[in-house]
C-alpha cells in the first residue's frame, strides 16, 4: 500500500479479495471509499500518475464490486487510466506503492498483472468492443456471468464506442455499459453528443418534435387540446426527451442518469441491472476529481500528473530545469508562425494542453479545433481542410495517431494534401509505459508515398522543421520527444530546411553515426567522449528526414567508412536505421561495410522512467559509446 | 461515352458542363436519367465496376446538379464508387469508356482527375469529415457556397462517419450531408443503427418512451386521455419516432425520409435544403441497383462486377479458368478446420461474399459475425473473444485492415492474443486501383511485436498457414492475393508448418532469389527459365514468414551466394526486402553479398489490369529474370 499516508486507513486492510466488498455495510463503504482516496492521493501525488479519472470513479467501482461477483463476472475499464480503485480492491494493495515505477504496478489494467484485468487498455473507446467479444464468448462457451464496460463520455466521441453499441444493440447479448459522465474528456468534451449528455438540447430537435407531435394530435379526439398544453408546457416536453432516446435508439436499455458518488442509489441500480436480459446502458454522473479539492477546482491539470505536495496540491519540481519542454517550444513556434500565416490552422484530438495548443486557441479561436477524441475524424477533417488551400496542423501524440494509419495514407498521402502532422511524444514516453509509447510511428509512416517524415535534434531544429512545413507544398510528419530538450529554441524567423538533407556534425575517421531526432545529441556526446577515452575519432551525421532520407551523403559516408552505426528511438522493424539498409542496399554501398543498428528491438517495452529505460535498451549515451567500440573494434 | 449502346442517347449529348443539368425540364431530367443507366450498364457490362451503387442514386445526382450550383458548390461521394453519373456529368462523359482501364478515368472520385471532384475517397465514411474541413475553410475564407456529403447508411456504421457528424453537429456550420439509404451496406446492412433507420424500433424505447410520456401527461389536463389515445394509437406513436431523432440528436435539421427516385420531389426538397443553414440532414431512399432488373434482384453481386452480357446480365467469363480463387479457399479450409474446431468464430466487416465467408455464415450461423463496415471494432472485438479462449479469425481486404492497425497493436499483439487476421485482396488488386491495392500491409505489420506474419505461394500454402494459425497460441496474419492461384488447393488435413521456417524450392550457384507470397512461384519459373535460356543456375527460396524470418536459411544462403534478389508483391519501403536486409546486417553477412529488392516502389499505383500493372513495376516473371540477370551478371 501507500508509504505516504495522512491518516490510518479503516476498511482498505480487511479486503482481502474483491469478494470481500460484498459484505461490507453501506456504512463500512463509505469509509472504504475515503480509504481508497487516501491511498489513491498518498500515491499519485509521490509516483505522479492519473489522479482526477480515478478519484472520479471511487463509487461507482465499489457499487458494482458490491453487486456483481468479481470471481465470475467481468469488468472492462475504458481507457483504464481510471482503475486505481479497482486495482486497489482486485490484490494490487500492497504493491499499489509502486504504481507506474519499472517493474511495479502499471498505471492500466493488463490481463498479464492480474486475473481481474479482463481486458489490457490504454487508448480509448475500446471497451464495448471487447466487452461485446467477451459477452459472445461466454453465449458461445454456455457461461453465464455479466460483463461489463465502464467508459467515459470523452471516451464515446470515438467511433470506435459507436461501432462498438451498434454491434451491441443490433446482437441483443447481455452486457452492460456504465456511461461515466463527468462532462470531461481529457479537457472539456466537444462536440453534438456531449451538448446532448448535458440535455442543451438542439431547439430544431424540440421545433421538429413539436410539429410532428402536433401533426399526429390534431387527428386524435382532444388533439388541440394536447397541442396546447405541449405549448404551455415546454419543461416537461424537454424532459420527455433524455439522453436515453440516443442509447434506446441503438436497442439498448437506458437506466439514468445517477448520481456516481450516491452509494446507496448506486448499489440499488446495479441489483436493478444484474437481473435484466439484453444491452443495458447505465448513466452515471460523476465529479472528475473528487473528494479531492485541488483536482476538484482544476481536473485537467490533474488527469494525469506529476508528483505533488498532497495536503496543498502544490507541484513538486524533480529538476531546477526551467527550460521549455518540445510541447511548449511547438506551441509557441506555431503561434508565432500563425501570425504570419492566415493559412495555419490547428487540430487537436482532446488535447489543447497535453500537445500544447493552449495558446494557439486563446490567441486564433478561429483558426484552432478540439475534434474530441476522435484522430481518424482529425486527419480527414484536415485533409478537408488543405483541398481548400488552408495549411492544417494536426498535432496528436504518437501512440495516438496509430488510430489515423488508414487516413494519413488515404485523405493526406494519395491526395498529397499540404496537412502537418506534430507527432508529440514520439520515443518512449516513460511511466504510461507499452500502451503510450510512441516507437513505432518511423515505420508505420515511412512507407507511405509522398510523406516527408523528420525528426528534430533539439528545439531549435523542430522550430525549423515546422517552418519547413509550413512552407512544403505536400504531406509532412515531425516527430519528437516527450519532456524537455537542451533550451536550444529561439525567436524570431526559423530557417526553412532543404527537405531530404542531413548534416555532418562531426567529421571522424574510424566510424560514423547516423542518427535521428533525440538521439542525435547522445550520439555526438558519445563521439566526443570516445575521442577523449579512447582516442576513437567518431563522425556523427544527423540525418534529420526519415524521409526522403538524405540518400547522396549517405551513400558518400558508407564509401568513406568500414563502419557505421544507425540510432533512432523508434523500432528497429522497418525504422530509420532500416530505410538507411535500405538505400544503401539499393545504392550497392553495403558491401565493405558494417552496419550496426541502435533502436527498440521487436518487443513491448514497459512503464518506467524514460532514462533508465533508454538505457536498458542500449540507446542512452554509454549504449551508443559501447556498441561504436565494438562495431570500430571488430 | 460507351461504345456499347443499346439505343440512342438523347438528352446526355448536350450536357457539356455540369450548369446545363439546371436548364434541363423535369421531362429532360427523366430522359436524362435513361441515358444514365443505359450508359452506365453499357460500360460496366464491359469493364467491370460498381454497377448497383452508381444505379441507385441517377435521380439522386441529377436532382443535386440541377438545384446545387456545381460552379461553386462542393460535393463529396462518400466510398465515392457511386459517382459515375456524377462523373458523366461533370466533363468525363467523352471519356467514360476508359473507366477503370490503365490510364483511363478512375472507378472513384479523384482531385487529380477533375476539379469537380473535391475529395478524393476509395474507403467509407470519410465524407462528413472532409466535408467539415471544407465547410470550416469556406467560412475561414469568408466564401459562400454549399457543401454537400452523400453516404450511405452502410457508411454510417463506420465510427469515422459519427465522429464526422459529432463534430459537423457541434460545430453548427452550413453541411448538408445526404444519406443515401438503400437498406444495404455491400451485403445487407446490419447493426442496431440499420434496425432504427428501418423503423424497426426497439421495444424498450417504446415501452420507455410510453412509460415517461404517461408519467408527463398524467399530471395535465386530459392526461389520462391523453395516455389512453397513445395506448390506442400505438402506430401514431412509433411514427412520431423517425430517423430524424438519432441525427436531431447530434444537432442536425432532419429532412425525409425521401423517395430518391422522385425527380420532382428529390428537387423541391433540396430547393428547400439549399435555402437552409447550419447542419442539415436528408434522408433519401433509394434502390441499389434501380434500373437494371438483374442488379435490382442482386444487388449484392452487382455492387461490384466483372463483365457482363447487357441484355441479360449473365457474366461473361474471361477465362475458362474453373479455378477457385484464394478467397474460396480460404472459406472452404476454414469451414473444414471450424467443423473440427469450435473455438473457430469467423468475423467479417460488411464483406461475407468478398472474404469468402457465406459458407462458413450458412454453416456455422452461431460462430459468424458481419460487423458492419467497422475494421477497428473487427480487431477489437475479436480480441475480447480471444481473451476467453476462442479463436476468432479476422476476414478484411489488406487495404481495409489499414483502418485497425491501432487495434491491431494495442488489443491484438500486446497482449498476445491468437487473433487471425486474414488479408485478402493483398498485393495490387487490378481496376479499384490506389485505394485499393493492398501494397502496404507487410510494412504496416511486420513491425509489431508479437505477430507472425505470413504470405503463401499458393493455395495449399494458405490452407497449411491457416492450420498453422488455428494451432498457435498468439496473433498471426496471412496475406494472400486477390484473383485465383494455380489449382494447388487439397482436401483433407493441411499440415501445420513450422513458424519461421521457409523452403528452398530449387537450387544453384550463381544466384539465390528469396521471393515471398505471390511471388515465388513467378520466381521459380523465372529460374526455370534462366537456366533453359542463360544457362544461369539460380536458387530460389520460398521464405513463407515475414515474421519471424527464416534467419538461419537466409544466412546460409548470404553465405553461400554473392547476389540475392528479394521478391514481394509489396511496399518497398519496409517490407519484405527490407526486413531481410536487417536479418542479414544484424547477422553481419551483407559484406561481400550484393542484394537487389524487387517490389512496389514508393510511389501510389494507379489502377488497371493486375497482370499489367505487375509487369510495369517489374514484379512478374520478365522482371524477374531481367533483375536477376543482371544481378548475377553484374
Amino acid at each position: 500500500m501507500s508509504q505516504f499516508l495522512e491518516r490510518p486507513l479503516e476498511v482498505l486492510p480487511r479486503i482481502n479479495a474483491p469478494s470481500d466488498v460484498a459484505a461490507l455495510t453501506q456504512e463500512e463503504l463509505t469509509l472504504l471509499a475515503e480509504d481508497l482516496r487516501e491511498v489513491i492521493i498518498s500515491t499519485v501525488s509521490h509516483n505522479g500518475g492519473h489522479l482526477a479519472p480515478s478519484l472520479g470513479v471511487v463509487e461507482l467501482t465499489l457499487a458494482m464490486l458490491s453487486v456483481f461477483d468479481p470471481a465470475s463476472d467481468k469488468f472492462v475499464w475504458d481507457v483504464g487510466h481510471q482503475a486505481y480503485a479497482y486495482k486497489l480492491l482486485t490484490g494490487r494493495k500492497d504493491a499499489f506503492h509502486t504504481l507506474r515505477t519499472l517493474g511495479g504496478v502499471s498505471g492500466f489494467p493488463r490481463m498479464a498483472e492480474s486475473p481481474f484485468d479482463h481486458f489490457g487498455t490504454g487508448h480509448s473507446s475500446t471497451s464495448i468492443s471487447a466487452a461485446s467479444g467477451l459477452a459472445m464468448a461466454r453465449d458461445l462457451l454456455g457461461q453465464k456471468h455479466k460483463v461489463l464496460a465502464v467508459i467515459g463520455d470523452g471516451s464515446m466521441t470515438a467511433g470506435l464506442a459507436y461501432e462498438g453499441l451498434n454491434q451491441a444493440g443490433g446482437d441483443d447479448r447481455d452486457l452492460v455499459v456504465v456511461l461515466n459522465d463527468n462532462k470531461m474528456s481529457i479537457s472539456k468534451n466537444v462536440g453534438a453528443l456531449s451538448l446532448f449528455l448535458s440535455r442543451k438540447l438542439s431547439n430544431r430537435w424540440i421545433v421538429r418534435a413539436k410539429r410532428e407531435f402536433e401533426s399526429v394530435a390534431r387527428h386524435l379526439p382532444y388533439g388541440q387540446e394536447m397541442v396546447e398544453i405541449v405549448k404551455r408546457g415546454e419543461e416537461s416536453f424537454k424532459g420527455f426527451f433524455t439522453p436515453g432516446m440516443l442509447f434506446e435508439a441503438f436497442h439498448f436499455n437506458y437506466l439514468g442518469p445517477i448520481d456516481g458518488h450516491d452509494l446507496p442509489k448506486l448499489t440499488a441500480i446495479f441489483k436493478e441491472v444484474r437481473e435484466m436480459s439484453g444491452p443495458v446502458l447505465v448513466h452515471v454522473l460523476t465529479q472528475k476529481g473528487r473528494g479531492y479539492s485541488p483536482a476538484e477546482r482544476n481536473p485537467t491539470y490533474y488527469h494525469g500528473v506529476g508528483s505533488f505536495e498532497p495536503e496543498t496540491g502544490e507541484i513538486i519540481k524533480l529538476s531546477a530545469s526551467k527550460l521549455p519542454s518540445y510541447t511548449d517550444v511547438f506551441g509557441h513556434t506555431l503561434c508565432s508562425l500563425a501570425e504570419k500565416d492566415q493559412r495555419i490552422v490547428a487540430i487537436t484530438a482532446a488535447m489543447p494542453e497535453g500537445t500544447g495548443l493552449s495558446r494557439f486557441a486563446q490567441l486564433y479561436p478561429e483558426r484552432f479545433v478540439d475534434v474530441g477524441i476522435c484522430e481518424q475524424h482529425a486527419v480527414t477533417f484536415a485533409a478537408g481542410l488543405a483541398t481548400q488551400g488552408l495549411k492544417p496542423v494536426v498535432a496528436i501524440y504518437s501512440t495516438f495517431l496509430q488510430r489515423s494509419y488508414d487516413q494519413i495514407v488515404h485523405d493526406v498521402c494519395l491526395q498529397n494534401l499540404p496537412v502537418t502532422l506534430c507527432l508529440d511524444r514520439g520515443g518512449l514516453v516513460g511511466e504510461d509505459g507499452a500502451t503510450h509509447h510512441g516507437v513505432f510511428d518511423l515505420s508505420y509512416l515511412r512507407h507511405i508515398p509522398n510523406l516527408v517524415l523528420m525528426a528534430p535534434k533539439d528545439e531549435a531544429e523542430l522550430q525549423r522543421m515546422l517552418a519547413t512545413a509550413m512552407k512544403h507544398e505536400g504531406p509532412v510528419a515531425i516527430r519528437y520527444l516527450r519532456g524537455v530538450g537542451v533550451g536550444s529554441a529561439r525567436e524570431g524567423e526559423p530557417a526553412v530546411l532543404p527537405i531530404g538533407e542531413g548534416e555532418l556534425l562531426r567529421d571522424g575517421k574510424d566510424a560514423v553515426i547516423v542518427a535521428i531526432g533525440s538521439r542525435v545529441l547522445p550520439a555526438l556526446q558519445a563521439a566526443i567522449e570516445l575521442e577523449a577515452e579512447e582516442g576513437l575519432s567518431v563522425a556523427v551525421y544527423n540525418a534529420r528526414f526519415v524521409k526522403p532520407l538524405p540518400a547522396d551523403d549517405l551513400i558518400a559516408l558508407a564509401g568513406r567508412f568500414k563502419t557505421m552505426l544507425t540510432v533512432e528511438e523508434s523500432a528497429l522493424q522497418g525504422g530509420f536505421g532500416s530505410s538507411v539498409l535500405e538505400c544503401l542496399a539499393d545504392a550497392g554501398s553495403l558491401s565493405g561495410l558494417k552496419v550496426k543498428r541502435l533502436g527498440i528491438p521487436d518487443h513491448f517495452v514497459e512503464h518506467g522512467p524514460q532514462k533508465i529505460l533508454r538505457e536498458m535498451l542500449g540507446i542512452a549515451k554509454g549504449g551508443i559509446k559501447a556498441a561504436t567500440l565494438e562495431l570500430a573494434r571488430s
